[in-house]
């Protein structure tokens, strides 16, 4: 099914495009126009595929949300309680590259003047808050304050995302996973065996 | 001597335009055009008190951060040690509001493709990590691993700067201080008395 195949790799061409401008320059340079520019294509070549900027944008974000939520999925399948909260905090932390962490840092930040960020951010942070709470309420003891383990989980790891960004020294693996496990630890979530 | 009044009010205002334009749509779209609309000005209103665009963003953020820091020193004075690092936690994650914050944020986010404001952001890191170094060797009974907890330092903080911004309930001073003794104690540095 030819047709299929490259409506399939155009659009992947599309939205990485979309990407890499938004990871440079934010959101807000994001117009189909500039997104032309940057496939050297025209503005049609874009609009054939993704009828508006807003469009453009939603499946970009959605589409990166839904592959990394996926994969978050399959790793989760077999856990519960500490293992699956602390499993999350190490997939988050420890597994994407710079180029997520800046794509995630872009949306955060877009996300204050753009209707369309605001709403894929917030149906992305309803699903994370399900499922921590979910496996918050699985823990053996239980939790004394799951609320603040939430949110004590979120200044974490949204700070990791960050660290990497913010200095020229290179935040790598171990220097992540020193501090993860120093952070988390005390707060009854040890590394995972 | 009302002339220097004049300048001083005018970059004033100038400078305030850039930081809402930084703020809402990222450095990326500081133009000198865009700060003379959000003025409703002229450009050369703009050009006569700053060159270029270039010089418009180093000034603003290097204005910004002198007066932060500079507040900083005043309430450091008298300290030492833990509690001198514990109150330049708190200053950064409980003091300045969301306006400081999202400011930040644009300044990290901007860093990857702006030389200025990678250059202005190395600046102040370099100041925060040699005050950091400064009172971390302060500590008795000496801290055994400086540079991991200034290490943690950078993510706890850099995690409260971004959380406020993530989701769309409020982080109140309260749920910020809850979760910054929550971190920071087992480290080390408990709540200054």
């Amino acid at each position: 099914v030819p047709k299929a195949v490259d409506r399939t790799e155009r659009t992947a061409e599309i939205t990485a495009a979309v990407e890499r401008i938004a990871t440079r320059d934010g959101f807000s340079s994001v117009t189909v126009r500039r997104v032309s520019e940057e496939l050297g294509a025209s503005t049609t070549a874009v609009t054939h595929y993704f009828a508006s900027r807003d469009e453009l944008v939603r499946s970009t974000v959605r589409r990166v949300i839904d592959r990394r939520t996926g994969e978050l999925d399959v790793e989760l399948a077999d856990l519960q309680g500490r293992a699956a909260v602390r499993s999350m905090a190490d997939w988050v932390a420890l597994r994407p590259g710079d180029h997520h962490h800046r794509l995630w840092l872009a949306i955060v930040v877009g996300a204050a003047a753009d209707v369309v960020l605001r709403e894929e951010l917030d149906r992305f942070n309803r699903w994370w808050d399900d499922r921590v709470e979910r496996h918050l309420a699985e823990f053996e003891p239980p939790e004394p304050d799951p609320d603040g383990l939430a949110d004590l989980l979120d200044v974490v790891l949204s700070g990791l995302v960050v660290a990497g960004l913010e200095t020229e020294s290179v935040w790598e693996q171990h220097r992540r996973r020193t501090v993860l496990d120093r952070l988390l630890t005390p707060a009854g979530l040890p590394p995972n065996p």
